[in-house]
């Protein structure tokens, strides 16, 4: 069992939100914990809190990122949250594997280019659950 | 002059590519110099290099924020490219001046929540020229 911190787009834009609760649950069901399971809520709410409130949710976040044992992202959705959680998790050894769409989008350098970043391009979901399974059974 | 890293969306979107180019000659104007100022132009090339090309690009962009004195960025369009960079300001103590267009979007809660970020919500281009020309003169 490992800790996963799962990292997708929030106030960026939704519109991979239904693939990251897939994601979050495929992984749980493997019998991982993934620490930021609400990424994949329908309902979360987007808007800004105040830097105040904001500043809890920085907190937590970067919390879990320090507790996790590694980083799963889906980077398909261009978001700030995602790319600033990518260098934190770098900064402090998490191993990192970035799963995106590339029918879709074209994937940052800071990403393609750091080669700490283990990088997963996919075309169709199958493909996407294909890796992230053999990725998952070589946690265990 | 500082040495100033300015960090805006290239392959996370360019609408707001005119913008940038804007804020950059205005930096150029007043005695700055910009080490990114290719983020301005109209004609980028947007692909994915491979990872070896991408890696030079990320090799130099990571040695100019090194060497940059102070980050601004515009951080209106999500980009995981920008919220990396962001976050790589960050560790290596870079101060960091964030501006947006709150009629736009809602900023990420990594960055608003994060208090070594100084963010600057504008609602106009005019509100953010004003903003950003008494940032500048306070560097002088």
């Amino acid at each position: 069992m490992k800790k996963i911190y799962f990292a997708g787009s929030i106030r960026g834009g939704r519109a991979d939100a239904g693939l990251y609760a897939r994601m979050i649950d495929f992984m749980k069901e493997k019998g991982h914990a993934v620490l930021t399971e609400h990424v994949g809520h329908p309902e979360l709410n987007l808007l800004e809190q105040g830097r105040n409130k904001d500043g809890a949710i920085y907190a937590q976040d970067t919390a879990w990122l320090r507790e996790s044992e590694l980083l799963i992202g889906e980077c398909t959705n261009p978001s700030l949250g995602v790319g600033y959680e990518l260098s934190y998790a770098e900064r402090f050894g998490k191993p990192c594997y970035l799963f995106y769409n590339q029918t879709k989008t074209q994937l940052s350098a800071m990403l393609t280019g750091d080669p700490y970043f283990h990088i997963y391009p996919y075309q169709t979901e199958n493909q996407l659950f294909s890796m992230l399974e053999e990725l998952i059974a070589g946690f265990e």
